[in-house]
């Protein structure tokens, strides 16, 4: 089914405890998931000696060693009351009668409960546990494709895209052979993605069109897509009246363009009846939206969320929005202010189908930000979480850098500090709270043989899957479940070696304290600390040879701490209680400015600098310990790319502390070789 | 014959004292000039009511107001003797006999005397002076195209291009429709540029096939230029023999390879007898070479130029060879010392029909550069001076920057100190001296209405083209000459306001004190101190929070001084003689060195900048009084071109400024706004 392309978690050997089982399917084999499900379980059996039997009157559970069944209600107690009704997605998985059983709700629970079985392995078929009831932490957990249908000028045929072309798209059109988006499909709904976005939130004219003429190609996806549980969306572009309609203005207020966006939202259902919805960015970097014609976001919201209602239909609108053409002398104006200066005002003014979709930061996917301020100002919209899975500016799939703990942080964060956490809020949970919104991210995967260029990142999808299902789940026990379902036992502690603290590695040896950026202008890979700095896209670190930071304070600054409710307003604002990590990020300090750790500013830049370059250069050296324990085309493909981030972290290094040493000409406590 | 394209120099208005006189001309009609000069000729006595002979024997010369004749040697005294052989490109002008004469040498001349005719205007038409005798100073006076057959993904179809596609090559193809090449060509043959190079030294896959089987595409160019005295040229890929040859190597020294290469110049001489040669750039930022093999250039260069000796062909070797993987930590590297080191120890290496092509600095066409130590370095190599007409670093013809002060300080420059100059040089002068080898720059043209994006970039083409048939012309004399025959005298003044001393303005606001660089990468346009700073091409300023410059002494730097002869080896060694504007070319200094100006280096960063920035504005300001003096498409194109220019010398003198106020942490005596 894969062709050539690695299996990621879902090796041959991962289907041996189940496969080798007698196996009762009690479904309904008519229905889309239930028919994956056999699919899945005849493949299982043939491969490992089992069998696999439909339910039919005449069957007794007696002759198997699994029963995998569709139920509304609890039929025996577990760790919910035999009875109570199943949510949406809830399986429950024990061994009350000394058979293995799968109780699955309706849809695609089936699924997910014979994948939380594969998993178990072994273990499965042992003892006697009551049923043990799962549920994901909300309704929608989905994957954004920045994927371009016609290969972009600058940006390629995937936007941010480092794994190669596109699993759907090629050579303008979709592919003919989709087996690679079946097997994407298949790996997506495994692990409990239930929603993806088949294109670029930056929509050009060919992507316009999947609307209209190149609808036929969106069936085709949602087919590939329906039976693994998951719905397709489309990224929209809000003139597409004018530039596909050929209507004269996209004004949200216009009777003749909301018919337009009625005609085509009843066009998309009548060709996929389970379609999601579209997502939407809007006055941002260049996209249309609804300013040009003196409308807010809701108007433009809302009149997308008004054509897709009749049909179920959700807008997933996204709060990234600032002025990209910012003149750099301007220090009033704060990018990080914008998405909570545009949207808090609009609170409650969103229709209850639409979802606002929110990056985890006030910036742009930085090794580390603050939680974005937008998450606890809303309280009545829906809100969605957004990550990135795609390694932007975390070293593009050429590093390894395990996102897995910066997710963790941000999904347990409170910005209350009572308890509340983000992940609450994106599942709509709290008495007076906005039904949930979801977490989305933006998918890291290509036509690449190991789907994601480096084949260590494919722990990034899993574990965003797994965080998406459950947000307070430990994150390094995800990635070792990744580890084992992958590649077993035998590679176990080099990989944890090389991934477990990759992503504050990246961080000691890219750009300090919660500044961000110093990336290449443009492609943002490697370091150019000014690169950013005398630009429009409002990214400074303003450092000159006293010190560095950016002074966001409501005291001296540009009042950006203002936007966070207490305690993180005060403890962002002051010097002595600003987390280390974001201290460039809240505040211009000198350079002999002493943190918490007991250095200076600049020498935990030198130090900071060093260690990453030293942790990189052991993460290869641990690496080699793979060697035979993993696959040799992994191994070779790891070992290269360590290679090349050995060497970019050295870059990384050297420009940074040069940069720093030449601004302020402090020495090296160390006296370690700076250029 | 121009469709809609800007006339350039050749408004029918100039035409207006020849064309409105009877007009004799003695040559033989059926020469290819002669029918150029008998075109022209006709086109303007019909346009403005005067007539056109050839003469036969029946014609008397008393008949006419001109008349124009083709001659071997001086029929009668002038400035040069009775009886004394024309050399090529040689003409006389004058009235000894009451009527308007040109006696020219076979061949181009009587086009250049023509032209010569055109510009003096009425002038020629009065007085009984005797002949007054021109000739070129040098045989090649050539433009390099830098136009690409397919598009380029990243140059585009010209590269380093700023006046829109090319006028030869659109579509992957070269147009069916030649005629903006046809009036280019006249153009060109009207102020005595006598040859071309057809595509772009960067040799991709399609453009090295102009040599095999898009050789058609040659002979139709050659077609267009031979009627105005212009031999065409190719440049060409020293993997050729591999590429498109289909052999195994490329090695000069094989056998296959020098037959490969002699074949190929045998096609192009039977199909175009006055093909002019080849131009190559090898083993030069990723371009194929010798190297490859453990040869040198000689044995390069002299493998192509053994292929054109029988057929009287010239290779054009450029000596812009460096590493451009430097490592930007080596400060042992530099990048000003590489064509010396390389080339000079091939002194004599080189056989007679190899030009070594040397650009005019070290580095690479900044807007102030030492002139390059090579052209002292080799005297018994012929040597061509390679000047840049479009403006890659000196404002991509969004700036008015006029550059023949920058050319005609190059070519008056004396190597020795002792009256030989860089223009006698290439000229081939003196007693022990190769042969010329010429004058030659990469044009400045494209399918632009203006033919240069900007109108007034026009002036650089002809300034060019002026300074290589003279290099001792005053340059301002041949911008009032540009202007008089483009414009009239109606805008004169403004004209050289803005132009005459904006070479220097650009300076100013650029960077400072010949330290070069500072522009966005990639592009070139714009500033970015640091852009540069930390990358492979070993283009630094090492700033610092205590100075800047380039230590490249003998005494305690890169020992680049030690390549030039006496006296400039010890005038740039001491920081007491080097001049100012060259200070951080060759001087790592403090901010507080004084100047032989008397400010200090940083003092000079500020006051410099906000001079050049505030002369921008003065420019725009002059070139409103061009209102209804020029026309009004050229004015609006002008206005809008200067527009840009302030603001993006506004920008460069914050950035500049706020750049060096961050790192040395001077104020502006004078208190102006830094960021």
């Amino acid at each position: 089914m894969t062709g050539d392309a690695h299996p990621m978690w879902l090796p041959d050997e991962v289907w041996r405890p189940l496969g080798s089982r007698r196996v009762l399917l009690a479904a309904d084999p008519d229905d889309v998931v239930v028919r994956t499900v056999h699919d899945e379980l005849t493949r299982a059996t043939s491969r490992w000696g089992g069998s696999v039997t439909v339910a039919d009157e005449q069957t007794s559970a007696d002759e198997h060693d699994v029963v995998l069944e569709v139920a509304s209600h609890a039929a025996a107690p577990g760790t919910i009351a035999a009875g109570a009704p199943l949510q949406d997605g809830m399986f429950g998985i024990g061994r009350p009668t000394g058979v293995t059983t799968v109780l699955a709700a309706p849809g695609a629970a089936l699924l997910y409960g014979l994948h939380a079985l594969v998993r178990q392995g072994e273990a499965a078929f042992v003892g006697n546990d009551e049923l043990l009831w799962d549920l994901p932490s909300q309704p929608v957990r989905m994957l954004d494709h920045w994927d371009n249908v016609d290969v972009h000028d600058v940006m390629g045929q995937v936007e941010r895209g480092y794994a190669g072309g596109s699993i759907f798209y090629e050579d303008g059109r979709l592919r003919d052979d989709l087996s690679r988006a079946e097997a994407y499909a298949r790996l997506l709904g495994s692990v409990g993605i239930n929603a993806v976005g088949l294109n670029n939130v930056n929509v050009h004219r060919t992507e316009a069109r999947l609307l209209t003429d190149r609808l036929p190609d969106v069936v085709r996806l949602a087919e590939v897509f329906r039976p693994h549980g998951i719905r397709v969306h489309l990224s929209v572009s809000f003139a597409a009246p004018m530039t596909v309609g050929g209507l004269a203005t996209s004004d949200p207020l216009d009777a003749d363009v909301q018919r337009w966006w009625s005609d085509r939202a009843a066009d998309v259902y009548a060709a996929i009846p389970d379609f999601g919805g579209f997502v939407v960015k809007a006055d941002s970097e260049g996209q249309p939206g609804p300013f040009a014609y003196g409308r807010d976001h809701a108007d433009g919201a809302n009149l997308l969320a008004r054509a897709l209602k009749p049909f179920g239909g959700t807008v997933f609108w996204r709060a990234f929005v600032y002025d990209h053409q910012q003149d750099w002398r301007d220090r009033s104006t704060d990018r990080a202010r914008a998405a909570y200066d545009h949207f808090s005002p609009l609170d409650g003014a969103f229709d209850d189908n639409v979802v606002l979709q929110v990056k985890y930061g006030p910036m742009d996917f930085q090794v580390r930000e603050p939680v974005s301020p937008v998450i606890a100002a809303m309280p009545t919209t829906r809100l969605a979480v957004e990550l990135q899975v795609t390694q932007e500016y975390t070293g593009q799939q050429q590093h390894a850098v395990w996102l897995g703990p910066q997710w963790s942080q941000v999904l347990r964060f409170e910005p209350w500090a009572d308890g509340r956490t983000v992940s609450d809020i994106a599942a709509g949970l709290g008495a007076e709270a906005a039904p949930s919104g979801g977490i989305v991210a933006v998918s890291n995967v290509g036509a690449d043989e190991f789907w994601t260029g480096h084949p260590l990142a494919q722990a990034n999808l899993y574990t965003f899957a797994r965080l998406a299902w459950d947000p307070t789940a430990d994150a390094t026990t995800i990635l070792d479940e990744w580890i084992g379902l992958t590649f077993g036992n035998g590679p176990r502690a080099a990989l944890h070696a090389v991934l477990d603290d990759s992503w504050l590695t990246y961080e000691r040896y890219s750009s300090p304290l919660g500044v961000g950026f110093m990336v290449r202008p443009g492609h943002h890979y490697g370091p150019d600390v000014d690169g950013y700095e005398y630009t429009p896209w409002g990214t400074y670190h303003f450092a000159d040879r006293d010190g560095a930071g950016v002074d966001r304070t409501r005291a001296t600054g540009t009042g950006y701490t203002g936007q966070y409710p207490p305690p993180w307003r005060d403890v962002y604002e002051s010097l002595e209680s600003c987390p280390d990590e974001l201290l460039l990020f809240f505040h211009h300090v000198p350079y002999g400015h002493v943190l918490h750790s007991g250095v200076t500013v600049i020498q935990h830049i030198y130090d900071t600098h060093f260690a990453g370059a030293e942790q990189a250069e052991a993460m290869a050296s641990a690496w080699a310990d793979a060697h035979g324990r993993v696959p040799d085309d992994v191994f070779e493909r790891v070992t290269q790319r360590l290679a090349e981030q050995v060497r970019c972290a050295h870059e990384w290094r050297d420009q940074v502390t040069t940069y720093f040493h030449r601004k302020s000409g402090v020495p090296d406590a160390h006296g370690r070789r700076i250029y």
